[in-house]
């Protein structure tokens, strides 16, 4: 008896024996009767009852039902897979898989059998359809997938079709089971895994989706074998030390566990961030929760959502968190702009986290938002609370989120101003590199006014979906700008990337978080260092939002550099909208040149330079109807650029984002230091321009050295303020005094601010 | 006795009068007895009895207390004049007109005399202010006014303080209306007429204002010299026939009228279109209707509503009609992008056109969103409308509106599709020069969807009251820009502007309607041919919206060209977003140079050129969610250029917007012909793309003549349409016949289509 009729054997019994007692229908707790994965009977009976009384379950399941009922209309389509993302194969069985996982709910919910064949008829065409080839035409992958071009997709497909033929199970035949056991799920399962360890043995976002896909069809078909290699992945590959994905990213790590728990342990800082960055947490987040509930209902005994101390809960907490005001995630690495916690995925990840997670009240105003639930007990907990009046607001604050899994790589430094209508957010990061999403752009960060990006991380270089653009997939603008260090708002060295641009070079290092302070309702403040960028130079970024009584909030940058060698260093601020005035003259040539010709520089025109006073420099612009001003302290050398992305890029991939650009030219240790400041609003209905000047008139650095940077800050109306940071102490029971002027400044921890 | 003492002791005589008839406060009829201008003491006693039951009414009366007393809280401000549009004089002289005005009627609705007292103690701080100065110190305008940079802002004061003047006169002493009389308000009239006649005596929208603010205060005093000034304009003038203004207008014509009537006579067409375009027609309403509103109380033998049958309404009518679907105006001509129906002139328009025209109940439904409206009569009518219910939508159709006080100097187009939530309108210009505000863009177009622009009219060249953007006034670049030729999505023919850019030529032609057809639901057609632009080259532009059953909207469009010589000719499409693909290669140059040297060519970037096969091209682009595609027939020889606005731009005037041109070179007669086409929609949260391909494989010219034009459309799924347009005969009447392939095409009409 060969491995694989062994493994049938033990199918078929399992299948039989849950045939054989049909009797324990009704005792609700036993295991064995179907569904038991998602939706379980002892919660379908639950929800039946209350069917008619919950409103976000009712409509839900309303359009749901719509959205198939369309679906068995149109008839089942089930074609030879031949294109990339966004091709008419690749969605269809996009397609299929969704209204599958439906079907298998309605059926159990409505107990229509019309779902119960639709999903059988499906299965069956997939049954045939699947030993008929090897794997997708498409060549692009390094792990080609069967249906889709990816194995990512096909993982995606079993994870949701596990769900719907756990639905109809106990409706099949057994040897309807049998037949689709055999001739698609376990081949399916084998084909996602041991046919192709370089994508299932792995930790990465990828990898969970795989160890997933297998899981769920594995505890559906009760094959513990299966279960086993989901959970702790495959005991032996023959993956090459320096094999790389499609995105650059290694396959190994030496010594490295693999299996969902390794890939539980590993991306995730105990603060629940996921070190991919959120575009890839939210993409995790649907596979690592629906597992964690599938687990609790059949593997109780692993207390899935106990697991260090909570961290799939906590981890929906952190995904919220880096949401602006309209619940649109942040776009660090990789990161789609516009995908927000409207997503499919978080819908589910904000029920299981409600549900599983103690029923904490504030996440069911994001679900009011979302307007919809899980069509099981996690979607009707959600809707009961909702239902009882029971939510608080979502109320995001500043925040520190810690990257590496011990928490101890740095880290995302949220500061956040929610008063007067005047919402202000600076997201800065500091965390290790992210993986093969990661961008080379240490103690970068954006910022945020009233919902809107005003000072923008570019994202990612695709077009997810879009058939025309590189079959949807990752275009090469993405490593030849977006990854690039100057593609972000921090410090370029010589026209270089940090760590040369090299992945596995960044890959070992991460940045060092200084302090983070959100303690002082007038000061939220963050300071983070990194030292391995560039070999020789340091440098020591902190931000903070300023939210003085009576004024408009406003951002300080400080970021001091010291190096042993002389250097260029270019800190550019990417902006949306129209240029409104300089205090300084700027040069525009007669003809664009591109700003370099490597490492991002080839992809910015060149738009105009100005050379600023030792009086700072000051740049206004107008965008979405509000005024912003940078506000910089400068030197007689310096330079300004203006450039504007969308040089060299021959198939129109890039936006064409413009950026003003500070420059400091050979010189070793420096200051750079600004202030940002939304301050004033045009209607173009009442045609008044409300505020258009900067409320400041400088920023001085006015002394800098090993253990202190001053800067000050003088307002229009003549107020000072002072800024001093601690450089080399950040314990906050230090106590430092400085005397400035005859005058003793003394205060306590890493910074001091009046 | 000079003048001036004899009219000074007219406004004795009758203010004494006035005050001698204390007892008729009780008769409402009595026109003596102030307020009589706007407000009315009936007004008056009538909205009293309404107060507390008229929800929009009540809510507006609220508001403006608060905006009121929060100024009155702030003190009387009349600062010495010194600023530009923007700056803090000017913002303060705007504030307090606005806010007397408000505050007068307070004090008549309320009862409250601290409004009294702070309209009478701010007019005598004018009073006073007054003769210690000439004229305003910024010396930019042609006609410089007092408080203002410009006579148009002082007459808008005049305007609005009148009201106040108005609702308190009867509360003043004789003393102190005999005071303000002479020191402040008859100098004030004789300033802004006999001082400036340039100003003054002209036909244009800064005359109405100076005519209307004259004829206003002469209304408040009884002063019958300056209502007949008004009314009638200045019987004599120094002003040279070759005087211009500061936008490059004509101040005189030969032989033309001035004062209110002229100006009302002369730039409305019949159907109430005015010639300088929408956001002027906006600006300019509020002073032809309000001074209709007091001529309607104190001059009811004028019968000023009824004039030119109803032209004053149907002129608020037609400015509805030229606003997107958010109500935003079209920005033809100089426009504002942004301005619409919520700005407080039109608020006013509304409830004027309401209450004297009829009471038609389309207009509440935009009386409701602007949830705002007059505290008088007019107002109460509206709130009164809105309470019983009363409102219905205003459905915006396609239809012409012409241009010329008679009707026939061309006109515009509107062509809308509103079924199934896909909004779909073009906006064809075929109108006259537009006076000094016109642009040489005769037969262009833009494009709307959904509400939003799609392609694109580049409006104006200015941040209007954005101080340091040159004094919130016009900009050079909206002469060298703005106003040319290739600045718009119609031929510019040897990269020169049409008329060669002189306003002088241009303001004596115009182009001519050819027909209008929006009888067939399938086909809205707009045609028409400008023959003077270029002198021996006629061009004939047909644009229709096709709405068949079963398929998203779309555009065609078609321009036949005739030339007694060889030229070149470039047909811009301004639009948004990214673009997503083209059928022909791009060739992109390694530096970027401006397109041209002059005539607005200087300030595009050529970003990139083409070469199509005679097989037609085909772009498609991503905005704001959407998929767009131009699909255009071209000969082998065409170019593509793609260009972006921004080049010698010295002060980043100009906003950065991308365009597609199409050109063919060195030829006589030609036909340009184009599909446009919204056909789908990328989601970033579901990250799917729907139809993300244009449903067209082509659009050919079969062939062009004198008498027909032949363009055949082919879907991708192989439908064959044929579009003919009939050259030479524009009769709805004609039957035409047409042997193709030796099949016999018959229709009626000047155009044909299946």
């Amino acid at each position: 008896m060969n491995i694989k009729s062994c493994q049938l054997f033990l199918i078929v019994l399992s299948a039989f024996w849950s045939c054989q007692n049909p009797e324990i229908a009704t005792n609700s707790t036993n295991k064995n009767l179907h569904p038991n994965l998602i939706l379980t009977t002892e919660a379908v009976t639950t929800i039946k009852k209350n069917l008619g009384s919950i409103p976000i379950f009712d409509q839900t399941l309303e359009e749901t039902k719509k959205q198939v009922d369309i679906e068995i209309s149109l008839g089942i389509k089930v074609p030879m897979p031949k294109d990339m993302a966004g091709g008419y194969t690749h969605t269809q069985h996009k397609k299929n898989y969704a209204t599958m996982q439906k079907a298998g709910v309605l059926f159990q919910l409505l107990g229509d059998e019309k779902y119960a064949v639709f999903i059988k008829e499906m299965l069956y065409k997939y049954a045939k359809l699947y030993p008929t080839f090897d794997r997708h035409p498409q060549i692009r992958s390094y792990a080609r997938g069967k249906f889709f071009w990816q194995c990512l997709n096909d993982s995606n497909w079993l994870v949701y079709t596990s769900q719907a033929y756990d639905c109809i199970y106990s409706w099949l035949s057994e040897e309807e089971r049998i037949y689709l056991n055999t001739n698609l799920f376990r081949p399916y399962a084998d084909f996602l895994s041991i046919e192709t360890p370089q994508y299932f043995n792995r930790v990465h976002n990828h990898s969970t989706w795989g160890n997933v896909a297998v899981g769920m069809i594995g505890l559906v078909i009760d094959d513990e074998e299966l279960i086993q290699r989901a959970l702790y992945g495959l005991k032996t590959d023959d993956i090459k030390e320096d094999a790389m994905d499609n995105d650059g990213g290694f396959i190994k790590t030496k010594g490295q566990k693999t299996g969902f728990f390794a890939n539980l342990e590993h991306p995730f800082s105990p603060d629940g961030y996921y070190t991919e960055g959120p575009y890839y947490q939210r993409y995790s987040m649907y596979p690592f929760l629906i597992f964690a509930q599938a687990l609790e209902t059949k593997r109780p005994e692993l207390k899935i959502f106990e697991y260090k101390n909570g961290l799939l809960i906590k981890a929906v907490d952190a995904l919220m968190n880096l949401t602006d005001e309209d619940g649109e995630f942040f776009p660090l690495n990789d990161g789609q702009k516009g995908m927000s916690y409207y997503t499919e995925s978080l819908i589910s990840a904000v029920d299981i986290a409600y549900h599983y997670g103690g029923k904490q009240p504030h996440l069911l105003s994001i679900a009011k938002k979302q307007n919809y639930v899980e069509l099981d007990a996690t979607g009707l907990s959600v809707a009961l609370g909702l239902k009882n009046g029971e939510e608080k607001p979502f109320v995001k604050e500043s925040l520190e989120l810690t990257d590496g899994s011990l928490g101890d790589e740095g880290g995302i430094g949220i500061l956040r101003h929610n008063i007067k209508n005047e919402k202000l957010a600076v997201v800065m990061k500091y965390t290790a590199h992210g993986l093969s999403h990661g961008h080379f752009d240490k103690l970068s960060f954006s910022m945020y006014h009233n919902g809107d990006e005003v000072i923008l991380d570019y994202g990612l270089a695709r077009f997810v979906n879009i058939e025309q653009k590189n079959g949807g997939g990752y275009l090469k603008e993405n490593t030849t700008w977006a990854k690039q260090t100057i593609a972000h708002n921090t410090i370029t060295q010589n026209e270089t990337s940090h760590y040369e641009g090299d992945f596995a070079t960044g890959s070992k290092f991460h940045s060092e978080k200084y302090f983070f302070d959100a303690s002082n309702p007038l000061i939220h403040i963050t300071s983070a260092k990194e030292k391995n960028a560039y070999p020789g130079t340091d440098i020591h970024r902190t931000m903070a939002i300023i939210s003085e009584n009576n004024s408009n909030p406003f951002v300080i940058d400080i970021i001091k550099i010291d190096s042993k060698e002389k250097n260029q260093y270019d800190l550019p601020y990417y902006y949306f909208g129209q240029i409104i005035s300089t205090n300084f003259e700027v040069f525009k040539p007669n003809e664009l040149k591109p700003l370099g010709t490597k490492n991002g520089y080839q992809h910015l025109w060149n738009e105009g330079y100005g050379m600023p006073t030792s009086d700072g420099m000051q740049f206004t612009w107008l965008s979405n109807k509000n005024f912003y001003t940078i506000t910089s302290a400068t030197e007689s050398k310096d330079e300004i650029l203006f450039a504007k992305i969308g040089a060299n890029d021959p198939a129109f991939n890039l936006r064409n984002d413009p950026t003003i650009i500070l420059r400091k030219k050979n010189i070793k240790n420096t200051v750079f230091a600004s202030i940002i400041e939304p301050h004033g609003t045009y209607n173009p209905v009442t045609e008044t321009a409300k505020d258009a000047y900067s409320f400041y008139k400088s920023i001085k650095v006015e002394s800098s050295n090993e253990k202190y940077t001053l800067v000050s800050i003088i307002s229009k109306e003549g107020d000072h303020k002072l800024l001093i940071i601690a450089n080399n102490d950040n314990s906050n029971k230090t106590k430092h005094n400085l005397i400035i002027d005859t005058k003793t400044i003394s205060w306590i921890g890493p910074y001091y601010f009046k």
